[in-house]
């Protein structure tokens, strides 16, 4: 079924005047800072991330001797970029559950595109910022973070660190999130959708179209396989838009 | 499709020689231990975790004079749960993001199937604890929590804390593990396949066959809609199993 | 003094209706979990600990290049094996004074039975975990660990890790609870006595029936030389009974 | 005695051929995210810092009650604002020794310019998240969260919550760094002159040329009295300059 | 029998010349310091320990309008209160497990002799800052607490805040280390015996010869019920010449 | 401008009789305790701190193969250095921002008189712990530490650990408070002054009369450039006067 046809006939009216299966406008920016491999700042609509790559020789302890690499991320919100101030998790002393959560699934998602042998024993660490948080934080690191892993992987190259950017990238990935709203599925919820959501779905996906995670939640009210379909429709619309934005940002020469 | 059909002609063999479409042996106990207003031990083949229900009057100090009760999760592992030995988080002093990161799916998939207002200003705090763990204790701990949660509300309302267990539970839930190995998706991973696989989800599902959490992780290879709908079948099939178990076990004579 | 002409005369009740010198039931069952070295389950009437051995060679760094072995334990709660639920020492982040306190008791009585030197440079930790706690859980865990123990160095006899069961092994040992209520000296106080008790002794004591450890607490009244000996023969008696439950779980063949 | 003779006939050359007495270039942007009451990027030359300040009502537990408000303030450095990847306190579990030196500093600091009894029993947050870190970022971040500090009193102004912004503010402040390098004094140090500097003064100053803050350093080489007046001079050229870029900010028309 | 009948015709040499049943020089200095209720220096031969009583009004939240007052301790040692220098615990972040169980020990102690009910809802806290180690500093630290804590009750009487020193004080309380080195039982045992001795115990009894606590450990060497009576008769003249020089300190008049 | 001329005329009462250029009396005792290289107590006025140095061949890892030492500091109070008892950082798990600052300061300042290249691959901990706090703590560390520094060095020598004192030693240094009392700068604030200050610096300075750390703050009143010249002569007559101190004691034959 076709999201056109779905909505056919309906005026859903969404707080910022989008159609339902319409991303917000993106905007990658490399080179945001100077010092790391790679640094980007990705922006979703009123959401804004910062994210650098950082390549470092020789992997972790556990990993060493193996020939491969590691990939990793970290995330974590700046205090203001709430609404309400947010404590710091250093004064707290801890890294609470939903950071930890989210820094694993970027993790995942980016290594989901390298191949470790290929990277040899070096270890590329992701780290996104939260400069301004309005929905969708979690999906748009991890969009940002793959232009910022690739402009690390070419500064590698060029360092002669690893042989070839291509045989480590196995493929793009980017994420969006989803989620049904008074009964409507929608595409790319910013906090006020997403507050509001019945069920909530975050969409990681490769260039060529496949799914390295799906996190569906349902707290409020369970979905079915039909609307699960739809959800995953709009997600893979929205991650195809998305991917071509991140080719756009990376077709511009490399300043690095 | 059916599942049978796509295995037919095959001939898979799984290290404990089960069916591609069939769960490991299920064995849930109820009142395991004596003081928790409910506590199951559920063995799901050598994976066993202990799941307690701790029902208290009032909610946390963010959810006060809200009208609305409140369901969270804790889940850890024994030390020698595991082949070897991983060190407490107590004496590490932190929470590991992987225990975290479960510990909140539980609570949200047990939260998706409670009437907070049906409630009341009461707390459920679910508590599992993996004696032995061979895969899928995650699921497994939310199969379990189930049983202790009912447990709890009838012990709640035999103490006229609730009006009515009916009210608060709007459905039952379960969750199992799939994955995709060497390319043949199967239900109900134990450790030695969940290290193989290349695609891994759980799907907690209630009994009206709704999806509460969707979790799939491909990190080793991506999987294309086609997979994610056969695996979502094979939790399907899972889920409905399990629920007997549930439905079986909670139909014994409570004895609290 | 013989206990029994003590008590002659006297019709003490104890809530469980035991005369004042009697153990309450104790079971231990081995292999109670399938992958550590040694795995227990003891049972002391309701209290009930899970003790696990865990045989790694090699030692901690301090203990590296003497030639001794090293053991250790560590003791922890599930939160709802009380009455009412005791938060996570993990989520609290710190360990806290009670666990680090009975964690290194339960070391110093292991310890005092093995021969660091016939042991080598191998290292044996016991993690006691009380499933659900009635009183004594230090002392069923000391008593539960030696079990764990010895099957863990069968093991290791059977893997060639160590040359004999027996030059490790200076003796066995066990512990019980002792304590005076309403003045009467009584062996293995579950919760509620202990809770009443004005005097509280715990004593670990060798198979040959020499002491390993004795802690004798009187916060709330100081007790004299005689009737410290009552209570050490009580012990004393409790502990020879202790021995033989182990001895009898021990003969059992072991399947590991 | 004057900087420009003092200088005389020498040809000091600086990295980035600045004159001895010369400020990097100063950015100031305002409204720099959307949410918080006040929000600030500055930029003095490589150094890039994000000072967002939060007002609300009420003041901590120890303050209440005494018609006192309270100024605090958070710096902390993202893990990729410096060359090499410095690991993140919240994932150590703890505020570092330099973390809280500096936070403390820039509380003192804007404290030095607030009326507290004018503020009444409402509290200001500093919140300085170092982007890129190139040498003077805690200077950086007392002079920007000035700036962002008097936003957030507009902000209260306008929603009533304070009287007025001028009985508030006593007076503007701004810091710079000055060292001796080689012998010479010089003002605003980036990274690589800083860590070459003997001598490293980091001085905050209000708009009447008063001295709020003195922090003089000499590890490496003492300095004399005579050395301490040529910084002091220095420092109050650059503090001059800053607060002409302050006040500049300023003046254009407030958008929040 | 007697130690001194049981010491004929030997020839024990200690390394400081004591005979076996002698205690180490004990010097007691009441107000050590100004500000605290009770502040006491103990030396016991060259162990050296800062005791101070903190009297405050109210209790902790826990014991809140029982009526009854409390008693806390806890127990450190600065860094090179010892021959190597160790790590301080606010570094580490923690404390550790020997700290929190003689902190616990002292505690116990101290309220042993305390009338909960004639203190009130007040709270006395110990701390016993271990300023030089040559063994038995947890004796030392009951020893002396002792002391601080008289003057704290004299003190609180003076405020009106307690009213009589008397009826609170239930008893006097002291501490002492016996051992058996080489097979040979003896009493305060400083350092260089200590690390030798087999069997290690701390006895802390009350002025009227009755036992408040006993902590016997035997590591290295099981020991007899016999032996326990030799070393208990050492422990007994011991505290008795320790509460002697008890006396004698508070016989002086107060200063404070 | 002459101090004394500056007051000429002028009856300033400080609370403890002292003229304003008036140090409190210091005292200085080395060898306070047995065990460390270097052990002083210093006394000034009522503050009294304990300050050790610990010799240790061998620096930090990331100071390894560079051919310089290392010297670094701690500082702490003790619970009851003060009127109200502060909690343990131990026992709140983190140092605080307060103790941070100042162990740091120490530090600097003890390295600001250190050759570490002549001081070759070894390592002096400075540990500074606040018996009793009555103001100026931090100065009588850094006073009372160089002292400590000082007798570490000389065992070193004796050790054959270095080859000359004279080498490692630059220079001395001391430090000492000052600050504007009701618009009076005053010499070595205790307490009561202290907390009523306007402006407080705390100036540390060598034996040739040079500033190492100058730390000025005034968080209630800003202070011109002529207040400073007051405030840094005062504080010059001060260290010159500790600095007499220091060398009395150091002229004591070393009983180390």
């Amino acid at each position: 079924m076709e999201i056109k046809d779905m909505l056919e006939g309906q005026t859903i009216i969404r707080p910022d005047g989008r159609a339902v299966d319409e991303l917000r406008p993106v905007k990658i920016t490399r080179s945001f800072t100077d010092v790391p491999e790679g640094s980007v700042l990705i922006e979703c609509g009123n959401t804004r991330v910062m994210c650098t790559a950082t390549f470092t020789s020789g992997v972790p302890r556990w990993r060493k001797d193996s020939g491969l690499g590691w990939v990793t991320a970290e995330y974590s919100m700046l205090p203001r970029a709430t609404a309400e101030r947010t404590d710091r998790e250093s004064v707290r002393g801890k890294v609470g559950g939903r950071t930890h959560e989210i820094s694993r699934l970027i993790g995942r998602c980016l290594r989901g595109v390298v191949d470790m042998k290929a990277l040899g024993e070096n270890q590329i660490q992701l780290d996104c910022d939260v400069l301004q948080a309005d929905g969708g934080t979690r999906t748009a690191s991890i969009t940002g973070a793959y232009v910022a892993l690739v402009d690390a992987l070419h500064w590698a190259k060029s360092q002669r660190k690893i042989r070839s950017v291509e045989r480590v990238l196995k493929d793009s990935v980017s994420a969006v999130s989803v989620g049904v709203i008074n009964g409507t599925p929608m595409l790319d919820l910013p906090y006020i959708e997403d507050s509001q959501a019945m069920t909530d779905m975050n969409v990681a996906m490769t260039g060529s179209g496949d799914f390295i995670e799906i996190q569906g939640t349902a707290e409020h009210r369970p979905f079915s396989h039909a609307e699960l379909n739809e959800l995953l429709d709009l997600a893979t619309k929205g991650n195809r838009e998305l991917q071509r934005a991140q080719a756009d940002a990376l077709a511009e020469l490399a300043e690095h």
